[in-house]
């Protein structure tokens, strides 16, 4: 069905209905994506205040046949909040709408809009003693909203699970412009269908998230962070199989890093701190979060004395204080801002089975030399069987000059992701920068199944055309 | 659209079709459900012994418009599995299917078919050094399938979640016959649409499930089971507070029984041994799996002083070896049972916010009690917010008598339930005895797009018609 451009008639409409504080500059801000790779177009941005707004201008916008892209914090990374060609879109940013609607420690949920910052969650959580434990680099500007929709992973997916894991109950405004009132605090509900993890990652094409009922948890008593270097993947593998047997369920992060994000955090940041005297080829953070009655320093001595007997590390560093283990945390997330600074030709956001991740990384490896020489900054939640693939030119030039191999590249990844029975897309999602890989390695009859489902909730095609599939 | 009967030219299509070892007979098994509310019928019965005989089933029951009753342990009790009028429905039954597919220690995961038995599935996984954590009353006989269709719970989702939560990837037939290859052993996959779990709880309305891949976890280091005698639920509820605390993650169980859980056992077993030498109006059953280093006698010890000190509880027993773990356990478990002897006028499966438990609690006694007279045995997954609130008649009298109260009964509770915000199918589901329920308390918005999906992806309506919703 075909879809029209948000015109004058159709601002006109919702400039009767709406308030004027709804309306919004059309900034930059709103058109560009963190790494720049696509740039999208708007007729209005419009903030509504309210979920019955919210609804109003889905209503007007099947009247209208006008495109609606839902925004967030505008921190996604494959382009499903910009829509660069097709019909002008009408921007409908949640911006206004990020109350923190309620607390209720002795539920454990936390009820917020879909615009609340996620730093802003994880503080209100704190305030009653409680952990919302989702976090992720951009957690000072990503919206819950946005965070549901792409079901976003990030450092602590390893214990407490990923968006959708967090989410106890959703409201949205359905394409149909009907505010479904899914929002329950209840850990046990089976009436009907699961309407509210089809929304979770469905990036904003099935409708638009207005608030959500989160799950808390309770602050570990004794919480502490190792880094650990070791010989090689499969040996971090090992640790963390030992790690979970020491600790059960209280390994919070379990993240990989190698000697190239030393490398790159030393040329970026040539300031920061070493923690390494001799840097390691690789190592990992292991962040743990243990109940009254351990003493993590101690556990975590027993973890390493372990793990070196068997040869799996050789050299380690355990925080003995709040400012020491925030040291070691930095030193992991300043890598995708070095990144950022050295270039990357292209990154991967891949996940595969963890016991196939080291053999994933050797195959990778061969594979990319027999492309041509870069330089691999492979790194990330290793505990999720997630890492983050970077690919970047040899030292001193210009990754502009390799622009071009980009494609090659990435299929050679995919490709090898998908033999191992990985994703492409772990935690980013599809949004439009991967439709053709969801295209390539779905399986049929579910991809078709997927867009049976679009076309049954979303007939007249509003709802964020473009993303996670073509139609 | 009109559905047929499984007549003798269906028969005969899949006999040409199938192996002779893939029909079964029609015993009274495949036709009755555990509380003996309905009664079903059947055209035939037939065992696939392969994902492409479910598939070869599936298109001939759309070319002959032949209704399909995807069947699993038969231990479900809302009348999913049972079909008792409209035309004659072919059983497939998943019994044959039930290998273990594999077991992966390094990926924490497990791979079954459908018609695996639940208690199969423990003792693969405990054969590896690993735990499959989901456990409910009927685990010698529900299957795998079932349990993902209906999103089964039972006694420790409160630190592992409902089925859902364990399951990574599902292979399933959809009812335009197709197979859906969505076997993933990944923590993080957001390529597209969650179809595992629309699949999972949608009690077999959306398709049939003929394998999973279920997530592992560590077994826990030490493991010891409390029983606290607690001044009333709201005692309770302070005490998971207080455990939470303590053991952080480490509560795998909290449940809430009281005094007439006790009197039941005695009636329909009067051998078994009591606990408590002075059986308190209400207690709690602890059970709480520990990493390493950590005694659990002794933090139950300082549990029970801190509640002891507080005034949430006044008598407690902690186990000391798994022989008197069982024996705790045991009394939990064996209350269904007694349930069934003493003879329930009606049973609720319900679940409202943490928070409100014990106000749900007193409302509803109060509100019983302005019914009539009746013994009320409420017990159940406190730590979930999911009790069973069962209705019997005063001692000595037969329920029979009071059959035909059950509709007010259930009315009145469910009426409550929906006003704290709970849910009155938290486990067992929908099926067919909840139908008016969802009908009644579901969001509008939310149905219509429920049957929308149903309809788009079987508009045959040949899946398991009459379950979830009339359509």
């Amino acid at each position: 069905m075909k879809l029209n451009s948000a015109g004058d008639d159709f601002i006109a409409r919702l400039r009767k209905c709406l308030p004027k504080e709804s309306f919004r500059e059309i900034t930059a801000s709103y058109l560009e994506e963190p790494r720049g790779q696509v740039t999208g177009r708007a007729g209005l941005v419009v903030a509504p205040g309210s979920v019955g707004d919210v609804s109003l201008i889905v209503k007007a916008a099947i009247e209208y046949r006008v495109p609606i892209i839902p925004y967030g914090g505008g921190t996604g990374l494959v382009g499903g909040q910009i829509m660069p060609d097709g019909p002008v879109p009408v921007i409908l940013s949640l911006e206004r709408l990020r109350k923190i609607r309620g607390v209720y420690p002795a539920d454990n949920v936390i009820e917020v809009e879909a615009g609340a910052i996620l730093a802003d969650v994880q503080s209100a959580a704190a305030s009653v003693g409680k952990l919302f434990p989702l976090s992720i680099a951009a957690r000072g500007s990503a919206r819950i909203g946005g965070i549901l929709a792409t079901n976003a992973g990030g450092v602590n997916v390893l214990r407490y699970g990923n968006a959708r894991e967090l989410c106890l109950g959703l409201e949205a405004v359905l394409p149909d412009g009907s505010i479904w009132n899914g929002m329950k605090r209840l850990r046990k509900d089976n009436m009907g269908y699961d309407l509210r993890n089809l929304l979770i990652g469905s990036e904003g094409t099935l409708g638009v998230i207005t608030s959500a009922a989160l799950k808390l948890s309770p602050i570990p008593a004794n919480s502490a962070t190792a880094l650990l270097a070791v010989r090689n993947p499969a040996c971090a593998l090992d640790i963390l199989s030992l790690a979970s047997d020491q600790f059960c369920d209280g390994v919070n992060a379990f993240e990989l890093m190698k000697s190239t994000s030393l490398e790159f955090i030393a040329e970026a940041f040539p300031e920061m701190k070493r923690p390494f005297a001799d840097p390691p080829d690789w190592f990992v953070l292991v962040d743990v979060g243990l109940a009254k009655g351990i003493d993590p320093a101690e556990s975590f001595e027993k973890l390493y004395l372990d793990s070196h007997a068997r040869g799996f590390c050789y050299d380690g560093l355990v925080s003995h204080s709040e400012a020491q283990r925030r040291e070691f945390w930095a030193i992991r997330e300043i890598i995708p801002e070095a990144n950022r600074r050295i270039g990357a030709i292209c990154s991967h956001d891949i996940s595969v089975p963890l016991g196939s991740i080291a053999e994933f990384i050797e195959s990778s490896d061969v594979a990319m030399a027999a492309l041509g020489t870069y330089r691999i900054n492979c790194f990330g939640h290793l505990g999720d069987g997630n890492l983050h693939f970077n690919i970047f030119p040899p030292k001193g030039e210009n990754r502009n000059r390799y622009l071009g191999e980009r494609g090659v590249i990435t299929q050679c990844i995919h490709d090898l992701v998908h033999g191992f029975g990985g994703s492409v897309g772990a935690e980013h999602g599809v949004g439009r920068l991967k439709i053709g890989d969801l295209e390539r390695y779905a399986d049929p009859s579910g991809l078709s199944a997927m867009r049976a489902i679009k076309t049954a909730l979303d007939p007249a095609g509003i709802m964020n055309p473009g993303a996670v599939f073509r139609m």
